[in-house]
Order: C-alpha cells, then sequence, then structure tokens
C-alpha cells in the first residue's frame, strides 16, 4: 500500500492556538495527532462517557417522546428549517432540517485537531489553485476521462491565458472527517475538502442552543453546559464582508448564485442576514439570470440585473446537471472573467477536487507546497486516509487488484460533488469489473474505508417513526480565508458541523435525507 | 352619554417612569392625555410620516414581491411560526404567523401614554380581583344570564368561603386599545383588557428583528433604526419566575395549562425557554390531565402527572366551550383550591370581564379603587372609550335607544372573551331587537365605536395573494405583576403587541386568521 500517509511517528510537538468557545487556546502536538488542550476549564468536558444521556433516559420511551416534541419546536424557533420537498420553492409551510435528538460524542483530541489544521488547509488549497502546473498533472487523467472536468479546465485555462482580473481571492470551505476507531484509538480521517458551495454553515449555527436545551429539559443541566458554541454563519460572512470591502464599492451586491430548487435557502439566509447585519447588501441570483441580464463594463465590472456584483458567492455550480446548456457554461464563464470576487475562483474549484485529493497524498507531494514547514505537512498528512490512484500503468493495476481482493476495506469515489455518488463492498466490483481494462476507471479514486464506532442516537426526520438508532457521525470544519494579491488578509477556521446517519447507510448527506445535523459533546 | 368618561381636561401634571428602548425615561403628562417624552435621543423618532416606506416603493410590485419573500424567510428563522391548519398537534410542517410586510405608524404621545398607564391597570385589576363587594355588584346582571359567568362566580364564590391557600398573587394581562382619529387628534381608547391567557407576548418578541430587516432590504436603514426593542416573553417570564421562586420549592414546575389544539404553541415555547434558562421547568397540561392525575396534599399542594406544581399559567380555560363537562369544571376547580399560584387566580379572571370595564366607566367608581391618587385616576380614565350597561332599568332603556338611533357609531360585546363576538351596525339592531326586552340584554355592554385612520399596508398570510390594502391598528401593552399578601413585589408593564387587520373586518384577532402581527413605527 504505497499511499498509506498516515505516517508511523508525528514530527516534533507543535503548537497551534485556535478560537475554542471564543476563547484562544493552545494546542500542544504531542505527536501521532493526538493532541491535547491547555488552558481549558476542567469542567467543560467529561471523559469516558459515550452518550450524551444515561441509558434510563435513552430507553424511556414516553420520556423520548416528550423530549422529541420539545426537540422539534426548539429546532423550528432557532430558525433550522427547510422548505418541504412538495414546494421547494416556497416558504409558505416549512419543516425542520433533520437532526438528532442528542448531541453525539467526538473525542477532544480529534476535535481540537481538526480544528487546528484547518488553517493549514486553507493555505494548501490557495497555493494549489495558483500552482497551474501542479493542477494541470494532476488532473490530466480525470480530465481525459471526466467531461466535466474538462469543462471546468477548460474555463480556468482560459482565465489563465487572459490573465485574472480580480487579484482578490475569497476562500470557504469546508473539510469533512470521519473517525478511524478500528483499534480503540480514534484517528481523524479526511473524507474530502469541499471548497465549492460547502453548506450548512448556516442551520449548524443555531444548532447548540437545541441542544443544550434538550439536554436541560432531560435533566442533564451538566452536559448541557458542554455543549459548544459554534457559528460558521458568522465566520463565513466575515470571509465575505472581507472580500466585499476590499472589492471597495459600497453599492455593489454580494450575489448568491443559487439553485433552481431551493430547499436549503434558509442555511443561505443566515448568512445573508449577517451581511445585512454589517450594511452589505446581498441578491439572490440564477445561471440565467446571469445570462439574461448579465454582462461585464469596460473595467470587466460584472453587472447581473442592474446590480454591480462585488462577490459571486456560488451556493449551485459544482453539479454536471446544473449545466443544462451552453448558456450555463456562457454565464460561468462571463463571471469568471469578470472583476467580481468569486467564492470560489474557477481554480480554487479544481483545487477541491478528488483526484488533487489523491495526488496530495503521494509521498513528497505536499513538502512541495510547505518546503520550510515540516511541522505543518505532519499536521495535514496526519489526517489523510489511504488514497489510491486508478490511472492506468502498474499503480493503478495494483489499486484494482487490492480494491477486488478485499471491497469491504475501501471507498470507490467518482468525480463528483454532493453526496451519495460512492461506491461499497459488492458495488465496488461491479464497478470496477466494468471499467478496469478501459481509461474510464481514470474517473476514479479509492480510499481506505474508515470504521468509526456506532453510538445510539435518535434520529429526528419529518414523518419518521422515532426509533433508537446506531449511528456514525462526520466531523466538518470550516475554512474562511481571503488573499489579496500576495497578502492573506484572513485566514481562520470559523466554525464546525457534525452530521450523523444510520450506520445502515454507507453514504449520503443531509441534503439528500440520510444525514442530520447534530452537535459534538466532547468526551 | 352619561356615562362618557373621556373628561374635556387633564388634571395636573404627572410624571412617569417607563421602560422604552432599555433606557429608563421620565414621561411628562401635560394633560388630554398627551405626553411628551424627554431625554430621548432626537434621531429615534420621526414625525408626520404616515408610512414606513415611500409611496414609490408601496407601489413597486416587483420589489414589493422580493421583499415579501425575504419577510417571510425572516420572519420563519426568527421563530414566529404557526403549526399548520390541517395539523394543528403535530409541528413537522408550521408556517408563519400572519404579519405586516411594513410597520406601521403609531403617533409617540399615544404610544407612551399606553405604557404608562400600564402599571395603574396592573394594580387596578389586583385590587378588583380583592375587592369581593365589587365583584358581586358589577356582575350580578351578567351572572343571572351567561350560564359561563355565573359558574366562575361560584368557583369565585367558594374559594372565598373556603379561604385562599395562596398568599402569591401573579397577574399577567394584556390591555389593548385602538386609536380614536375622528378629529385629526389620535386618543388612545382601551377596548378590553386581557386577565387571562393574553396571548403573542411570545411570538412580537422576535418581530422587531424581522421589521428591521425588510426595511434595510427596501432601502430604509433609518427607518429601520426606529424600530423599538420588545420582549413581552421575557417580561412574562420574570414576573412567572418571581411568583415561582416565592412558591420556593426548586423541583416544583411551571404548568401550561393548555387547548386541545395548539396551533399557537410557539408563542407558549418563547415564555417556556425564558423560564428554563433561569433553569425553572415547565411542562404543559390540559384540563384532562388535571382531573385524571391531579391531587391535592395534605398542605394542598398541586401535583398533576407526578409533578409538584408551583404555578397554574392558564393559555386555556376561558371560553364556554373548553368546560366540555363537569370533570373540567372540577379540574378548574381542583387548580383554584390549589396552593399553587394560579395565573390568573379566579378572582383576577372575573376582573378581566367586560361588564367589570363597563362598571369601571362609571363616575365615582375608579375614585374608590384609588382614592387617594387623583392623577392615577385620571390617567386611566383618559384611555377609557363610551361605555353603556344594558342592564334592565331607565339607564339601560336609553343605552338601547341610542344603540338603535344610530348602531354606526357603537360596538355590542358579548361577556366573550378571544376576539370575533362583536357586533356592529345593523348586526347591533339585529340583536338588540331580539333581546332589548328581556334579561338577555344584560349579557352584553355596548360602547363607543371608535375611527381609527386607515394606513396602506401589506398583510402577509399564508397562501394568501399580496395586494396592498388599507389597515387598521390595535395597540397593547403587556402588564405583569406578582403581590405577596399586601405586598406588590414586582408591577412592571414588559411590551407590547401591535396587531393590525383590514379596514373591511371589524372583527378578529390574529389567532382568527383576521388580524397579523405588527410592530408600532412612531410617528
Amino acid at each position: 500500500m504505497p499511499h498509506d500517509t498516515v505516517s508511523g511517528k508525528a514530527a516534533s510537538a507543535t503548537r497551534e492556538v485556535v478560537n475554542f468557545r471564543n476563547t484562544h487556546v493552545v494546542l500542544v502536538d504531542l505527536g501521532m495527532g493526538h493532541l491535547t488542550l491547555t488552558g481549558e476549564p476542567e469542567a467543560a468536558v467529561k471523559v469516558g462517557m459515550a452518550q450524551a444521556v444515561p441509558d434510563d433516559v435513552m430507553i424511556n420511551a414516553d420520556l423520548i417522546k416528550d423530549l422529541a416534541d420539545v426537540a422539534k419546536d426548539q429546532v423550528l424557533l432557532q430558525g433550522v428549517l427547510m422548505r418541504v420537498q412538495e414546494s421547494p420553492n416556497s416558504s409558505e409551510v416549512v419543516t425542520y432540517a433533520p437532526f438528532t435528538l442528542f448531541p453525539s460524542p467526538v473525542p477532544k483530541a480529534v476535535f481540537l485537531q481538526a480544528l487546528a489544521v484547518q488553517t493549514h488547509y486553507n493555505t494548501l488549497v490557495d497555493k494549489i489553485s495558483q500552482d497551474q502546473d501542479f493542477l494541470k498533472e494532476a488532473l490530466a487523467s480525470t480530465i481525459a476521462v471526466d467531461d466535466f472536468a474538462a469543462r471546468l479546465f477548460r474555463i480556468h485555462e482560459q482565465i489563465l491565458k487572459e490573465g485574472r482580473s480580480q487579484s482578490i481571492v475569497l476562500g470557504l470551505n469546508r473539510s469533512d472527517y470521519m473517525l478511524d476507531q478500528k483499534d480503540g484509538a480514534s484517528s481523524l480521517r479526511q473524507m474530502e475538502i469541499n471548497t465549492f458551495a460547502a453548506s450548512f454553515g448556516g442551520l449548524s449555527s443555531r444548532l447548540p442552543d437545541v441542544h443544550r436545551h434538550i439536554l436541560k429539559v432531560a435533566g442533564q443541566l451538566k452536559q448541557s453546559q458542554n455543549i459548544l458554541d459554534n457559528n460558521p454563519a458568522a465566520g463565513l460572512a466575515k470571509g465575505i464582508a472581507k472580500a466585499w470591502e476590499l472589492y471597495g464599492s459600497d453599492k455593489a451586491v454580494v450575489m448568491f448564485l443559487v439553485e433552481e430548487k431551493q430547499r436549503n435557502i434558509f442555511d443561505h439566509r443566515f448568512i445573508e442576514n449577517e451581511l445585512w447585519m454589517r450594511n452589505i447588501p446581498t441578491v439572490r441570483k440564477q445561471f440565467d439570470d446571469v445570462y439574461n441580464t448579465g454582462f461585464l463594463d469596460q473595467d470587466k465590472r460584472l453587472f447581473v440585473d442592474g446590480h454591480e456584483v462585488a462577490v459571486v458567492y456560488f451556493r449551485n455550480g459544482y453539479m454536471p446537471q446544473t449545466y443544462t446548456s451552453e448558456q450555463t457554461w456562457d454565464a460561468r464563464l462571463l463571471m469568471e472573467r469578470s472583476r467580481a470576487v468569486k467564492c470560489p475562483d474557477i481554480s480554487t474549484h479544481l483545487a477541491g477536487t478528488k483526484k488533487v485529493q489523491q495526488v496530495l497524498a503521494r509521498p513528497g507531494v505536499l513538502e512541495k507546497f510547505f518546503p520550510d514547514q515540516p511541522e505543518v505537512v505532519e499536521q495535514i498528512r496526519a489526517t489523510f486516509a489511504g488514497l489510491y490512484t486508478l490511472d492506468m500503468g502498474p499503480e493503478g493495476d495494483q489499486t484494482v487488484a487490492m480494491a477486488l481482493a478485499a471491497p469491504d476495506q475501501f471507498v470507490l469515489k467518482p468525480e463528483r460533488e454532493g453526496g451519495g455518488n460512492n461506491f461499497y463492498g459488492s458495488e465496488i466490483c461491479q464497478v470496477l469489473e466494468g471499467v478496469k481494462d478501459s481509461t474510464e476507471r481514470m474517473a476514479y479514486i479509492l480510499m481506505d474505508k474508515i470504521e468509526p464506532k456506532p453510538v445510539k442516537n435518535y434520529l429526528l426526520k419529518r414523518d419518521a417513526p422515532l426509533q433508537i438508532t446506531n449511528c456514525l457521525s462526520e466531523l466538518g470544519t470550516f475554512g474562511a480565508y481571503v488573499r489579496q494579491g500576495k497578502n492573506m488578509v484572513m485566514n481562520e477556521c470559523v466554525g464546525h458541523l457534525l452530521r450523523t446517519k444510520s450506520s445502515e447507510h454507507s453514504d449520503g448527506g443531509v441534503a439528500a435525507g440520510v444525514a442530520v445535523l447534530d452537535n459534538p459533546l466532547l468526551i
């Protein structure tokens, strides 16, 4: 397994400062990727409790029913909402975003490790987006077989040829992890990094108060005080606001580029509200609006529906099916060529692909981006899962053989965003048997399957039965950065996201109705 | 018109301190019920603007459509919710509580007058509730013809006979006003005082931020800063919390006595949340729960479903149709006899009847309650509308003749709570012709009809068309007081409520789907 990037031993101890519960605390890396927190009040964390509530609460059907009723009203009052599937573009009736009744345990060390590494991931993504040669080489096999990636790459190349018209770069991303708990220990393993339209920073900002309330009503007053503050909406908006300010026009708007079906509009609204609180105007537009009314003036300023656009915040455009016509592609190109700050720009979009993730896991690649910072390399690498190429050649052949021999140990990932696209177990064999001898296999990467430990909880979804469920969680950390020319003017970890699903489901996100929103309870 | 209680001239200037935008400011009564505010920043109020937004915004259909979309999402995010009519006991899907797109103008003087008089109304209600003889005399004609009032009165008398087992009194009420603007001036006229289950203190607490946001998005940044803070939920909860503390048992709960159909549960939830924030446990129970599981221990402590109840907060029980069986009446009696603090207790319930309101308007009656405080008498009386008895006898005969001669100048009010029960215009003649020669007429009172000036606005209701509407508003002020024995330990005005409806509707509240929630914009 040549690409297993988790080194057996950590580099010398490093120190990181992260914003934790609104207090800057110092993390000391003790090696092996395990971090110890200093300066934190003793009382904040209980060690060794696997569940948020005792077993007798967990199995008390009457109490659970009452708590679920309270929880649903609470989550609604906090604005953790979704439009209903029947009318995704209407707010006449709405429902709650699915969520867990109780917060889920997350080991403190790995939680803090994820927060601490986020600013380095920001830097890494930003460096990749500026490395033309790296992107070209890394994505060569993918664009040979994936039309969507190829089309994006053509826009990227055209922009490079024409020269970028905007030196302000705004990156809002989310790095997603699972915990590998095979051997009793908990190791943080990155699943992917989303550099495009990373969602649920809005809704998750209101969830801490929901779980605090539920635990209090459940008689777990002390536990309720252990729920961490979390406000990604404010942090993401801070990044957008910074970019807007640097753009330098009071009348220019932040344009949310949104889907046609907008069930998850409330997640956006939290960020819009944060911007309006700073008196920064926002508008919501679709690709068609840009195509029909958008133009660049002589200085390449972007105008849409009469508004000068300072920032294009893409919440749509990461899936091939969005680009239904040449008009959509034209609209994307218009925005990329413009002087508006794009979040993300086309290069940063490409930097978030799974193929790039896999290439980064090769020995020596991270070192290229951080030549004088071995401790950063080590910190990032400590979060990598085993990642394997399926490119043509002996290395890819070896990957195919390895996957077919033990499909249950791997995940096969196509170059797609949005969740629900991965293959597991026998599906891997089915897919690989079909493509293993052609270049088609290059549209995938293979990843070690992670084995987290299930924890019991209740998943609250509209009209779903209330039943105790074995659950697995995925932890995300939100990064926000702004660069102007060569100066990084902001680089922060702005919050986290915990999503939880039944252990029966191998794949799928919140929007797909599989995972639900959650809060970490540090143990 | 012997009972026209609005005196032509005010008493000597009085000074009141009210909590206004979280600042205590001094109001100087300059007579005629018009108050001038001192100590307030100049910029906070604009005089002479009848609408919140200019006409060009008001008639811009595209902009209004956009604003309505933003407004609906905003009100949902703020938790200003209602369950849907189709499933009033489920929170699986919900809708927004109906509200105005823009805040409605309210003259500053009358707004402050209403706030300033509230603590006197609290005192008045409390004094009436303790005046056995007054209640008996005032309600004699009503209980002769109104079975519901009679039944309540029997409980009242039984409690008096047995002796009250609790000396802590908690009063949460809302005094509702309209503005009489017949002659260009604006005079505050009390419609009624609700001493039982006064609602919308919860939902209205989140509406200021909604209108601030809408005005900002509409380009009216300055106006948006003129929206007053308002948090009745916190103030009502403060009263309940005070009563709970005085009761003196950490484990005892606040019991919300609720309806079977609970569409307006979110209004309650805000108050529940304020209590939980103080670590005061709350439960929601119905009359049936009290009947089936409730009992008094030897010290008359009330237990329901195993919980000791410190405070019964009635949000149900003001309408005859609630009392479907003798069991319901038994449950009410059980609670009244208990040592739990009742909000309201039976006497305070009766003090809020319309008949009492009419009797208070007779010359000399207010003086009886405030023998040494002519300025208080004057301040209360300045808010009275003309109120007329329909008791048997020459005075009542005169009222009948007056109403039949000019029905458009009056409102005929039966002894009922909840809105939507009043009669106007030709309806008055119909009803009076039927009852004028019998004692049945004693179940009503007659009131001067108030003529407020319509203002244009948009009423946002689920699935309703978006159309500009001539609107009238009703202003409510929330009062909270706690008395222990002879000591008034809390007496406050804790917020306000503005409700607005189409001028085409003569009657009906928010719950009835006619009026919608609003905010005052002081002019």
